[in-house]
């Protein structure tokens, strides 16, 4: 398959939101004038988004909901669970863990580890923190795929060169510092803060 | 001041943490080459939007970390506070309410609101949760400038209306949908169920 970009893959997280309202809605086509408008793109980006990966519409008629999303499902890797480690019991690790839009998505969060012994041995939901001491153990053990840093900024380089000793190959990091990650690795950085200067540039220059 | 885009603005965010780091270690001057570096970009990206907003480096030198991160901290609206109120005191909301990063950069939270009679009247940290019933009211009393959404999918538009209706510009909009509102008022919708699903596209791409 051809490379898609970021933010493609991101237009078609969105899609596959619009459609799973629309399925439950009970509503069995749609063009693309109504995706694009549920999702605040141009109609031609979503025909353009869709066409790449070989997906047409039918003339009059659209896309079949149910289709359309499983084949997106199956591009961004959906219709499976996936098996989620958690480094970091604070606020946002504790948050993380009943996420229930995870869930709901497949990415089920099978593990969470804190290195404060006051929080090791708690329980968060169904889990309970484990030691992150034992990090490479219980990753290869619970055969996790993805791994979520919810640590400080200053320990978060060195947990994320633990998950990739551990075998990890995607990381999802809450911590305020970019991570540097070898090639074959894939890290996504994600910081509510950097989102929040977004508006707060808004509101200074408007 | 020329419009900048999106993700400049997210560099930016990004070259003032850098800078934090570097000035918190005693670096006094620093060079594009090593922006780029901590932050994964291209120097001559550094270079063109530092330039963008009339920055230039000294040659041999580079730039003076203070006074760099003051002219970005200026541009971003981070030389002040920002009132910040959250709707939603779920796991989310209650994660937002103690977020240091928040603090640290001048984000503070001062209202957080329920519709839920469990939850109205509990403390999280130093705040209590108010009843949404009264958002319009407990807006105008705090002076609230941003507000967050962090409630189920379903009221997150109905919420987005009242808070605009209540004056508020600028919305960070945790909910899994894409929130619509008027010309003027900015939104962010900040997904992490969306982040994650580019991880497992990698993985089930690669």
């Amino acid at each position: 398959m051809k490379k898609i970009s970021e933010s493609t893959i991101r237009r078609l997280s969105k899609y596959y939101r619009s459609l799973e309202q629309l399925i439950s809605r009970g509503v069995e086509t749609v063009s693309s004038d109504t995706l694009a408008e549920m999702d605040g793109i141009t109609s031609a980006q979503v025909r353009k988004d869709l066409s790449f990966f070989g997906t047409f519409g039918v003339r009059g008629l659209g896309y079949d909901t149910r289709d359309l999303k499983r084949q997106i499902g199956e591009i961004l890797g959906l219709n499976r669970t996936w098996r989620v480690g958690i480094v970091g019991a604070g606020n946002i690790g504790k948050a993380l863990v009943s996420y229930a839009e995870f869930k709901k998505q497949g990415f089920q969060v099978c593990l969470v580890m804190d290195s404060d012994p006051e929080k090791i041995g708690t329980r968060i939901g169904e889990l309970t923190v484990q030691d992150t001491r034992d990090l490479e153990k219980l990753i290869k053990k619970e055969k996790i795929e993805i791994a979520i840093i919810a640590v400080p900024a200053d320990a978060a380089q060195r947990v994320a060169n633990e998950l990739i000793d551990a075998g990890i190959k995607a990381i999802l990091n809450f911590a305020p510092i970019s991570i540097k990650a070898p090639h074959g690795i894939r890290v996504k950085n994600e910081n509510t803060a950097i989102e929040i200067e977004a508006l707060s540039y808004f509101l200074t220059n408007s």
